[in-house]
């Protein structure tokens, strides 16, 4: 066994709450969903960490509008505070250049990322996950062993088919599923519905598409006030979030 | 050398123009613009074949409506007829089911799907890229020599940070960019444009969003009567596509 992997366990043991984010492909609002997510918790008072490990495309700190604050370096990492939320991103280690990163080395900056950060204690730790069942998304879920997944799709069936793939893997491994959240509505068909129900999927609702959002994007206060948060916040309160 | 990488150039070399579609992230509509690309040049009676290789969420056969056709095993691989285009998807070889291949493997499926694929003689081969700057992207990069790359993105500073990167890193390489396509247009801003004409990189034109596409996905003939693909068109005028 990978050492590193009961490294992690101790560095999360005072973490009561793991939330992977996780979607089949890009470009649905996983890492939206994940920094609402966060930014909802840290508001009703909880103690939120959000982790983003999206490699390829790590968008949290754009959406937070994360500038000019770093992680401490003191025995391991610790991570900045962002309006109220402990955050860490994959974006502080690949200083937003582009990094193409081949296979072994991503498991290795994963797992060296999750063994050195120290969280403290956290009531809820969100993880942005990869998109898709590439290596790393495979890697976090192996390296993890407290994750539940909350999973987001649009209403497309190009997208379903995607998220569907991940909802297999998860069920083979036995790994708890919150649900799915039907993000960028813009009809009022139940096609998602239905096919989740069929797979046997718990569907949160969905949000329809937010012409304002973009607008909010890099303001944690303004996405607060979206009526993507408003739409959000009621799927969430179907989980008891 | 990967010795491979001269049995595909052999068994490319009677393939006129590989254009690489590309995206920084999924979502963005990159296998819808690799999949209309390709029926409009069969449409003006070139010959083309469309490649799938966007191993961790293949969607062109969904967008395109494949079914119960397959690839010819003979010498090689055969592509069946989609359409007009000669169509092959690395989802013939996953079957469809959850198929979270490794690092390694991935290159080697890529490898061997390029290397054994007989195209014969083709106009265009349209090539839909894996999303981002992972493994995946940087091998096809890598084993396909001529490729030229044309690139989309959405409105989103988000989807645009990610397409930056990728462009930046075919321009370290020196590869052909015929330029990008801002796809779900919902506004008139020119923030796309401006950034890119800032980058030096041409700007193709923008997309409106299409409401009317949903329902057209999984049908060729109908997709080449959305207004997606009437403002496509004329994104590829400009390259004389």
């Amino acid at each position: 066994m990978e050492p590193r992997v009961s490294i992690i366990e101790r560095r999360l043991k005072n973490v009561k709450r793991i939330v992977s984010v996780a979607s089949g492909k890009g470009g649905v609002g996983k890492s939206l969903v994940a920094s609402s997510l966060a930014l909802h918790l840290a508001k009703k008072g909880y103690k939120v960490g959000l982790l983003d490990l999206d490699l390829y495309g790590p968008s949290s700190h754009i959406i937070l509008g994360v500038k000019d604050v770093f992680p401490k370096e003191e025995k391991g990492i610790i991570p900045p505070n962002i309006h109220g939320i402990s955050f860490l991103s994959i974006v502080y280690f690949s200083e937003d250049k582009p990094s193409p990163f081949r296979g072994i080395d991503v498991t290795n900056i994963i797992l060296e990322l999750l063994s050195i950060t120290q969280w403290g204690s956290l009531d809820y730790l969100i993880i942005d996950m990869p998109p898709g069942i590439g290596d790393e998304t495979l890697d976090v879920i192996r390296f993890i062993k407290k994750g539940e997944f909350l999973a987001v799709t649009t209403p497309s069936k190009v997208a379903l088919g995607a998220v569907s793939k991940l909802l297999k893997i998860l069920k083979e491994l036995k790994l708890p599923i919150l649900g799915v959240v039907e993000n960028m509505r813009m009809t009022d068909s139940s096609f998602i519905k239905d096919e989740l129900v069929k797979m046997d999927i718990p569907y949160l609702g969905s949000i329809n598409f937010d012409h304002g959002l973009e607008d909010a994007i890099g303001n944690g206060d303004l996405i607060l006030k979206t009526n993507f948060m408003k739409e959000l916040t009621k799927c969430l309160r179907k989980i008891d979030f």
